[in-house]
C-alpha cells in the first residue's frame, strides 16, 4: 500500500537562541532532521516530504538527497497548517506517516508500527504512557481512561490546559506523531479552522473528525520516552545527546562485548564497529567511521576519527587520530601514544610505535618501524624496523609545495635530524644526530651534517640585569 | 532602613581533615566564604561583619576588603556566643541579616526575601521543606504542622533528637539562617544561657524569647535544598561543587545557547561570556575570565583559563590556554590545537593556526601566521603570513635575561630552526631548515647555518651488547 | 574451627562476549576472582579452594598462589555439582564458606558475619533486602514474610519463577552465597538430585534438607546490593566498576580529607596514599601503587601510575606519570605538566620543574633543575638547577645499545641541542644553541657545535605549483 512520509522542519526553535534553524542542531554529530530522514530510510516510501519554512534554503540544502522533496510552509500557521501545505504532494490512497523534524530518535520500529496500524484504514496516533505527562494533550480512550492502557479506542485528544482534573489523571499523551489514511487526512486538513487563542490551524483536529466519521482511531504507546522527546531548548538538546550516548554505549556493550569503562563517559558521533574483546577507557570520543579490531584497547582521553585499527593494537591515553576523508590504518600489534598525533593518509603497519608528541600525516610506515619522541613525519614513506630519531622532522614544505621524503628498511634517524624533502634516504642508512639531510643518502652509508665542535673557556655567562 | 550583615565563619571544620579553615575551602574555585559575600555585595548594608575564630588570621587575610569588618569568636562556644560577641558591632535598630559562611550557594534573592521578610520589626527564618529533613530542626507552626506550608506563623524549632514522632513528621525543617530586628537580638542574645548537654548558646532559643514577646516569628523557606547546603566534609563540598556546575552548565545553555555536549562534564570556576552559537564539547574546563564569540567551536578536553577567544575560532582538542594575569587573546577565526599551549602574554591575529604541541608565550602572530607542529614561540613578535616550521624554537633565555625575537611578515622559517635573540629576521626572508640564527636577517634574504653533508660509506653501526 | 574457603569460578559468562573466562573479567583493573581472594585473604581458612571450568587453565594461572588450590568441573552441571566436585578437598568439621568468583565486591566484614552465623552449627545463606527483588529466589521465613525482616528462622528458599503471588511480595532475596557446617555440607550435597526442568543440581536444594534435619538455617542480610552483584555481561561489568570507583572516591574524601572535584570522574586502580591537604581534579585517573605528599595538587585530566609524588608538588593539566615496576619519584615542590610525560625511572628532585611535551625516561634530575619545553631526557644524569633547553635531546640510543649522559650543576644547555651519549658536560658549562655534542665537556666550559650562518641575497622561494 502506498506510504508518503512527512517530515514537519519548519519551526525556527525560538529557544535555541541560535541563528542554526532548530532541525540542523546535532545529537551525535548528526543533525535531527537527518536522524529522523535516517531512522525512516528503510520504509518503503513513495514520496518523503520535508516541510520546511524557517531557514528553509539551508535546511534544504543539508538534507537534499534523491527522493526526497520539500514543500515549504510560508507563514506557519500551526500543525495542521502544514500538512495542508502538502496536501498536493501526497500521492495514493494508502497511509501518510507524520514525524517530526525535531523529535530525532525515534526507533523504525516505532515508525513502522504506526504504518502497520493505520493500514491507509485508521488513524494511528503516537502517544506515550508517563508517570507525569504534565503539559501532554491527554488520550481519552472509550472504557477505563486512568490506567493509560493502551486498549480502548481513542475517542479525542484533550490538551492539558483544558483538562478536567479527572483526565489530568490519564497517564497517556499525544506525541504530535500520527500515521493517517491519505483520503481521509486530505479531507479532514481541509476542514480545519483556526478558531482558537492562538489562530492556528491544529491538527490534532481531524480526531474529532475521524470520530464523527466513524474511522477507527487507535493509539500506539511508544516504548519509551526518549523515543518522543522533542528538542526546543539546548537543554533537552543534551538531555536528547546523554540519553542517546548511553543507548549507543549499552548497545556497543551487550551487542558487540566492547567493555566500556565508564558507559557515562563515551561519546559516539558516527558508526563503532568492534571486535571481540575491545576495551575503552573513560573519555574517549569516536567520531566518523571507527572500526576496532579483536584486542584492541584504547586509553583514556583519546579521540578518534575516521579510523581503521586491526587487532590488538594499543592505543594509549591522549592520542588524537582524524584520517578526516583521508583516514587512518593502524596494523596490528600497533602501540601509539600516550600523545601521539595521526591525522589524514597516516598508514601504519603491525607492530609501529609512535611514541609522545609525535605527528603522522599523509605517510605510510612499515612494519615495525618506530618514531617515540617529539617527532614529525609528513608525505614519507618509511621502510620496515626504521628508526626516526626524537625530534626529528621531515621537511615537506618548502613554503609553496609539498614534498616526499622516503626512508628505506632498517634506517637509523638519529636525534633532532631535518631531512629536507624530497629526499631519499637508502635501505640501512644511519644519519647522524643533529644533521640536516638535504641530498640523498645511499644505502648502508653514514651521512652526518653538522657544524664541528668547539669549545670556548673562559667564557662568561650572560648576567641577570636588573 | 538600617541593615547589618552577619556572617558565622568561625568554625573549624574537623571533617574536612584540612589545615584550612572551613569556610577557605573552595566551590568553582572560590572560597565558600567568598561566595556568600559575592552573593551579598548587592545588599545596602551599613555593616558587614565575618564572625572569624578557627584560623582567623587566615580567614581575614583572605577576604579583607573595604566595607568588610571582623569580629572574632574565640573560643566557640555555639552560635548564640557567636552573635553575643558581634553585638557591640551591630549598628542601628533595623535588621540584622544571619548567614552561615559555609553555606556558600544562597540566592541574592532569597537573603532578600528574608530582610524584607524581617522588616525590622518580625524575626524571620530561612526554612527548607524537604520530603525527608531528618537532621534538621523542625519548624512548629500553629494550625497544621505535618504539611510544612509556609502559612502559619512559627512557633518553635524542635530540635530533631528532641522532637515528638508527630513533629518529625514536620517536613519543613530551619536551616540555620536567619533575619532579625537587630535591637530584639541584642536583648535576646543577652538573655542566653548554656544549660544543655553541649555547655553551648544556641541562637535558635531565640525564637521562644520572640514568641513569648509577641514579635512575630515567620519563616521564609527556600526554594531549593542547593541554597541551605552547608559544607563540613570532602563529601559535601563535591556534592556542592556538583550541584553548582549544574546549575552554571544550565545557565549557560538556557541564557546564552551554548551548546554543551554534556553539561556533566563542563567545569566553570569564574565567568563565562559566550556569543551566539558558542558549542562546548565534553569535559572542558574554563576558570578565571574567559570569552568566546560568536560561533566559537571548544573541542573536547581543552583547559582555558583568563583568554579571549573572537568569533569563529576553533580550539581543538587537547588545548591548554592560560593567560594566568596577562591573559590570552585569539583572533577570529583561528585555529588552535590540538595539543596546543597557549601561555600568558599570547595574542594571536585573525587567522592564525596554531598546531599540535606548540606552546607560546609572550608573543604576538599577526593574521595568518602559522606554527603548527613542535614549536616553540616565547617572546616574540611574528608578522603576517609568517610560516614557522616544525621543530623550530626561539631561543629567548640566554641563562639570565630573557631577548626578544622579531620575524617579519612573509618569513619562511624552515624545521629545526634556532633562533637566538635578540635577533630580527626581515619581511619575506626565508631560513634553512636545520639552522641556528644568531644575527639579523635582511628583508626577502634566504639565511642558511648549518653543517655540510658528509657520507661515509662501510660505516659499521654499533652491535647490540649482551 | 576449621574453616574453608571455596571459590565458585568455573562459569564460562556467556554474555561477556569475551575469550576470556567470567571471573578474570576486570574492576578497578583486577579480576573479578583477585578481588574476591584479596577480600578473603584475612580470613584464617585452612583451605582456600577455587573451583574451575572454563578457561580452567587461564583462571589457575592467573591467581596461582601459595595456599589456593583448584579443582576443577568439568562439565558444569549446576551450583550443586560443583560443591561435588570440592567434597574431598574438604578439611575437618568446621565452616565451608561458599562465595562466587564473579560476585566481586563483597566485604571482609560480610564474609565473616557469614562465618560467624555459621559456626559450624548452621547453615547460614547471605541474603539481600531490595525494594524489588525480581529474579532473585525469595527466603522464606516463619512468622512474617512480607517485610523482609531477617528475623525469623528461614524455611526455604523459593525461586522467583515459582514464587506464589504472595511469596513475590518477599522482600529479602537470596544471593547465592553461603556457609555450611563442613560435615552437613558433604552430606547434603551426596543426596542432591538433577530431577528439574535445567537437568541441574542446585546447592540451594540443600536448605529444604537442612530444614528437615533441624539444622538451623539463618538469613544474613548484606549491607548493601553492591557487596552482592554478580557479573554476566559487560554493562553489568561497568555498572559494578562504576560503583565501586564511587565507593573509593568516598572513602578517599572521608577518610583522607581528599578533594575530589569530581567524585564522578575519580578512577582508581590499585592504592592511593594520600597526605593532607590533597586535591585532585577531574578525570584523573591512577593505577599501581600511588602515593601522593601533603598538599599536592593533581589537575585535570592527568594519568599517574606507579609513583610517589612529593609534599606539595603540583602536577599540571594532561600529565602522563607511568612507573611501570622501576617507578617515577617526584620531590617537593615539583611543578610537572601540562603535557609532561614521566617514565619509569624517572626521579626528580625538590623544585624541579618539567614542563609541556617534555619526556624523562630513566634519568635523575637534581634539586631545581628545569627542562620546560619540547624535549627529551633519557638515561640521563642531570645537576642541580640544570637549565635544559627547548628542543634539546639526550641522544641515549645507538641503534643497538643504550648510553648515558651526565649533565653538572648549573649547566645550561641551548634549545635543539643534541647531547649524543656517552657524554658528559661539566659543571656550569653553557652549550650553545643548535649543537650537537660528541665530546665531553669541560667545567665551565661553552661548547658551540653548529654551521656558520651565510646570508644568501636574491634567492627566489619556489612557487606553487599547480
Amino acid at each position: 500500500m502506498a506510504l508518503n512520509l512527512v517530515i514537519m522542519a519548519a519551526g525556527k526553535g525560538t529557544r535555541m537562541k541560535s541563528a542554526l534553524p532548530k532541525v540542523l542542531h546535532k545529537v551525535a554529530g548528526r543533525s535531527l532532521l537527518a536522524h529522523v530522514l535516517g531512522t525512516t530510510a528503510g520504509l518503503d516510501a513513495q514520496a518523503r516530504i520535508v516541510i520546511t519554512g524557517h531557514g528553509a534554503d539551508e535546511v534544504e540544502r543539508a538534507v537534499a538527497a534523491p527522493g526526497i522533496s520539500f514543500v515549504r510552509q510560508l507563514p506557519q500557521l500551526g500543525t495542521g497548517h502544514a500538512i495542508q501545505q502538502v496536501v498536493p504532494a501526497l500521492q495514493g490512497e494508502g497511509t501518510t506517516l507524520i514525524l517530526n523534524g525535531d523529535v530525532p530518535l525515534i526507533k523504525a520500529e516505532t515508525a513502522n508500527r504506526l504504518v502497520q496500524a493505520c493500514a491507509g484504514e485508521r488513524l494511528a496516533l503516537l502517544t506515550i504512557v508517563l508517570a507525569d505527562p504534565a503539559g501532554y494533550g491527554r488520550i481519552v480512550r472509550a472504557g477505563d481512561t486512568t490506567e493509560g492502557s493502551a486498549d480502548g479506542a481513542v475517542q479525542a485528544i484533550v490538551e492539558h490546559k483544558d483538562a478536567t482534573p479527572e483526565q489530568r489523571q490519564i497517564r497517556e499523551g499525544y506525541t504530535g506523531m500520527m500515521a493517517a489514511p491519505t483520503g481521509a487526512l486530505k479531507r479532514w486538513v481541509a476542514q480545519l479552522n483556526n478558531n482558537n487563542a492562538q489562530g492556528e490551524y491544529y491538527l490534532t483536529d481531524i480526531v474529532a473528525m475521524a470520530v464523527a466519521e466513524g474511522v477507527p482511531v487507535v493509539g500506539i504507546a511508544a516504548p519509551n520516552e526518549t523515543e518522543v522527546l522533542g528538542v526546543n531548548s539546548p537543554l533537552q538538546l543534551a538531555d536528547l545527546e546523554r540519553r542517546h550516548q548511553r543507548e549507543q554505549a549499552e548497545a556497543l556493550m551487550e551487542q558487540a562485548g566492547v567493555r566500556l569503562a565508564d558507559p557515562a563517559r563515551f561519546d559516539l558521533r558516527g558508526s563503532l564497529s568492534c571486535g571481540q574483546d575491545v576495551e575503552i577507557d573513560v573519555n574517549c570520543v569516536f567520531e566518523g567511521q571507527v572500526s576496532l579490531g579483536d584486542g584492541v584497547r584504547i586509553g583514556a582521553n583519546c579521540v578518534i576519527r575516521n579510523a581503521s585499527i586491526a587487532a590488538g593494537a594499543r592505543i594509549h591515553e591522549f592520542t588524537h587520530i582524524d584520517g578526516e576523508s583521508a583516514g587512518v590504518k593502524i596494523g596490528a600489534g600497533a602501540l601509539i601514544g600516550p600523545f601521539a598525533r595521526l591525522r589524514p593518509g597516516a598508514e601504519l603497519g603491525d607492530e609501529v610505535h609512535i611514541g609522545n608528541f609525535v605527528e603522522v600525516k599523509n605517510s605510510t610506515l612499515a612494519k615495525g618501524a618506530k618514531a617515540n619522541h617529539l617527532a614529525y613525519l609528513g608525505d614519507a614513506t618509511v621502510g620496515e624496523r626504521v628508526n626516526y630519531g626524537a625530534g626529528s622532522i621531515t621537511a615537506n614544505y618548502d613554503g609553496a609545495n609539498k614534498h616526499r621524503t622516503v626512508i628505506g628498511a632498517d634506517v637509523h634517524v638519529g636525534s633532532n635530524c631535518v631531512l629536507v624533502a624530497p629526499v631519499s634516504i637508502g635501505a640501512g642508512a644511519t644519519i647522524g644526530g643533529g644533521s640536516t639531510i638535504t641530498k640523498d643518502v645511499g644505502e648502508g652509508e653514514l651521512s652526518v651534517a653538522r657544524g664541528k665542535q668547539v669549545a670556548i673557556s673562559g667564557w662568561q655567562r650572560p648576567a641577570k640585569k636588573r
